[in-house]
């Protein structure tokens, strides 16, 4: 029953956040007058305040009323008349340690496999993996654990970036990094270029967008999908 | 009675490994036949062996024999006759899950904090921190904590990179990285460039190389400092 955008990022270059998404997010809330906002993982160190201010303002452009989690005393009444959702982006090891630290992520798993419609950009996409650990962010808090939803059978990497053939930087590529996490982890990546997102519907899984994604499985060469490729057999 | 080589990385653009560190390694290893290297960081996922190997073969060139930790049943036992040690780079994460896994941690710090000639590279200085929150690699495993040696009262940014004005990708920067590590922790933290490392000194802390580098410190813009600073003050 799942009904998911999972997004490589909010905002794409020369465009406001959310605006390359505006016709895929009227149809993915057509039923919501209300969208429930999860702000934990507050790009850079912002406060939950100062967050929902800026993505309530984005929603009104599509009619939706924000309320965000961190306005209730107990997070876990945010999901008892939810009608949607919306994860955004900033710091995963953040947005995860709350997750857990507010005892809410079975509460949003269980929504999300009823069929509220979920939105997750870059940190809020991350946790649709299996777990977080193809994640690129800094390790600036320590979460209770790695694992995360599982709406898909695969790790997300958002803001997936080709390596630069000009660059004389030593630091490791975003292919070297998930190669690394494949000679300890079995399940696949999907890299997700800015631009990208996935559209889950039931048990279905399609990559949207104008670019293609790059797929990493452990000991297989990766490979580029195009747009409109099921992902369901992936994993 | 520190004795350290603390570098952002191994190997500069142009060059072959270590290389542009040889002085500075003949000088740190002068006593010393042999060095035990510490190859659990592993980059892109290569065995210890091969790692080793390819290790051996540079400190031959300054007349160094290599003892790898992994060659011992007991790992705590590679610590009993040291001279000299050496970290190599890969991934953080694999890296301080290894020393706890393998209980080596606080046999390491005390060899260190006895005056035993220490060269650490990219991970490898990682953990000659505070703690490894200021790393850039993937988490591909959960280590059991992210405190790590303590041999500078900072934390330290390995492979330094500056923003790039042209960029068009919305992943954040260093720079914001790091100002969300500040938002929840209060050390400072070095950008140290690649071609950069940092001599300690009993309790002097000295940049060197040719390149300034970048200080964070909580509440405060970010400075540059020039080669040959004195860093013992930053805490």
């Amino acid at each position: 029953m799942k009904n998911c955008i999972i997004a490589s990022t909010s905002t794409i270059h020369g465009s406001q956040p959310l605006e390359y998404l505006q016709e895929t997010l009227v149809e993915l809330y057509n039923n919501c007058d209300e969208i429930l906002f999860i702000p934990y993982a507050r790009p850079g160190g912002i406060s939950h305040d100062e967050y929902t201010i800026g993505i309530n303002n984005i929603f009104k452009k599509i009619n939706k009323k924000i309320v965000s989690i961190h306005m209730f005393d107990n997070p876990n009444e945010a999901f008892g008349n939810v009608q949607g959702i919306y994860t955004g982006g900033g710091n995963t090891f953040l947005l995860v340690d709350q997750l857990y630290r507010n005892q809410v992520i079975e509460s949003l798993r269980k929504a999300i496999q009823s069929g509220i419609p979920y939105l997750g950009t870059s940190a809020g996409s991350n946790i649709c993996g299996l777990t977080m650990q193809t994640t690129n962010d800094m390790p600036i808090v320590y979460p209770s654990s790695f694992k995360t939803l599982g709406l898909v059978p695969f790790n997300i990497n958002p803001h997936y970036l080709d390596p630069d053939p000009k660059s004389t930087h030593k630091g490791e590529t975003r292919e070297t990094r998930i190669k690394e996490f494949h000679r300890l982890n079995p399940q696949p990546v999907i890299g997700l270029r800015e631009g990208s997102w996935l559209e889950v519907k039931h048990e279905e899984i399609i990559l949207k967008g104008s670019l293609s994604a790059r797929i990493f499985e452990q000991n297989k060469a990766p490979y580029e999908i195009d747009p409109g490729t099921s992902l369901s057999q992936l994993n």
